[in-house]
């Protein structure tokens, strides 16, 4: 059978995982955020990768300071994600041909940018000639096996939450990829956030530091695709009640047609946390972390995510983004 | 004035690391063969990054298996010119549309390979659609400080030494590129250095523990490239006296009129180890790395490489792989 053309992203990473000989006590399986090795005395080093690649990554109108910046920030917030601090960066970049010094130097100020944010350092990098733009960021943090927050352990009976607001980002690919008409304050805060979205570091740090949380993921391939995959991990479903979605983008979807939960659920790019944690934990929580808001609670349904909403029951589609697929 | 098109690889590096944000205290300055950081304890975590590009780095009729297994020795090979112990591997795949569920485990199973060869795990990665192959591989170690071998640490007085012969990779490439004529077992072995490299793991580890070695650095640009950094880096000169050449490939490019030391000194893609060290400690190292030949010394004279050879005297011109420029 000849799966030419056809292959998924997901399919091609089961694929490779399967082929790959499995460490001993590996403290982190395959498929979490990050990649995780023992340092001894209870501390794990930390590992993350995540290109970004010209031809699907980077929507129009992206400078280059913007794009290397992001590349960066996308790599961070999966170490936010699991509460551990980045704290160095190495980037591996594939530049086409014909780069103006200027235009390398946007590249290298994002990815200093996208760093210090964090309070991280480029360390190092390599370059290689390449058709497309490609810059692979690699980040490396060090924490406490204890603080690390895993995506396989929510607990049924847990409240699930998120670090913000949704939908934003979603209008902003929409009014860049569509040219959607959109009033000029409205526009500039969307477009923002798809050029200059922003990790949740400081809210992961609080969360995992103080142990208030039973797991995480970040958001950052659209949050019905996140809560997939947090529900697969640790073998429960969820029941959403509700999803904070931006108030302009409400009102201005409302208004035009658009659907504000298929902007919230299925947009990408958007790096809120969803996280997990024992309902007792919640007010604490919300001190540390202000914009935390609780959209529902954790059920024993494995892989089951239910929204419910005006009294009635939709089922949570699980997809997000893939490049390869024809089918999305 | 404009550079457009004519930024050469070794600008645009230094374009970026000058934009970079120095961490204070660093034990690595940007430039030598990996990037570091301090764990505590005198231990460091060792990171390094290099980018495999279809484009540029996988000569004709290397297969998919052989070129993701290269990718990995790569990056192994940095780490065995620090004389550190590669144990986790992350990779990020750039993908082009279409593969097959073949091509796909072929590139599994290469990187698996590489990774197991040299006793380090595959422990997580990113993919991604592009237009062209590329797979970035980032290599993570640890080592005791004092265990680390720095480029920049060579001293007049010392002798200069390489882990094996050269000219194999280079002849195997001119194989592949412009189809030489070439006897088949010479052939073979040619190609075979150019398809399936090896870093020189055991021996940069057998020096780097016993604390043999002054400075090191690995031949992946070409030998020429690899002295010229290494000089460069440690503010000091080498007067060099024999290159040991493969005899086979020696024999053939004295019949057929190509130049040994040509095939020797610029070809890269060949991972032999360049190292420094008291003459004192050349027989406990040449005990420890059989394959170890003494090729000249370490003098004063700054950034000067100096070959001699039947009484004549000539300089070895700083030049290597350079993808970027049109001017190599």
């Amino acid at each position: 059978m000849s799966y030419q053309g056809r292959l998924g992203e997901r399919r091609i990473i089961e694929i490779i995982i399967e082929l790959q000989e499995k460490m001993r006590g590996n403290p982190l399986p395959f498929g979490d955020d990050v990649s995780a090795i023992r340092l001894g005395k209870g501390r794990l080093a930390v590992l993350k990768c995540d290109m970004l690649v010209g031809l699907t990554d980077v929507p129009s109108g992206m400078s280059l300071w913007q794009a290397s910046r992001k590349a960066v920030v996308a790599s961070v917030s999966d170490l936010a994600a699991k509460g551990v601090q980045p704290k160095a960066i190495l980037v591996s970049l594939g530049l086409p041909k014909g780069l103006s010094e200027g235009e390398v130097r946007e590249i290298g100020s994002g990815l200093n940018s996208g760093a210090r944010e964090y309070s991280a350092f480029v360390l190092g990098g390599d370059i290689n000639e390449s058709k497309d733009l490609s810059i692979d960021v690699f980040a490396f943090g060090i924490c406490k096996e204890k603080d690390l927050v895993r995506r396989d352990s929510s607990r049924a009976g847990d409240i699930v939450a998120v670090t913000g607001s949704f939908g934003l980002t979603g209008l902003g690919l929409r009014i860049i990829k569509e040219n959607l008409a959109v009033p000029k304050m409205l526009r500039d805060e969307a477009t923002s956030a798809v050029y200059m979205p922003k990790a949740r570091l400081v809210e992961g740090l609080a969360l995992a530091r103080r142990h208030l949380i039973d797991s995480s993921i970040d958001s950052s391939d659209g949050l019905a695709w996140s809560l997939h995959e947090l529900a697969k991990a640790g073998a429960v479903g969820f029941e959403i009640d509700r999803i904070p979605i931006h108030s302009g983008v409400n009102g201005f979807a409302l208004e035009s047609g658009l659907d504000p939960l298929d902007l919230a659920f299925y947009s990408g790019e958007e790096y809120e946390l969803v996280v997990t944690m024992r309902l007792d934990n919640f007010e604490r929580a919300k001190r540390a972390v202000s914009s935390l808001v609780a959209i529902g609670r954790v059920v024993s349904d494995s892989g089951k995510i239910i929204l419910k909403s005006d009294g009635k029951v939709h089922e949570i589609a699980s997809r997000g983004y893939e490049h390869f697929s024809e089918n999305l």
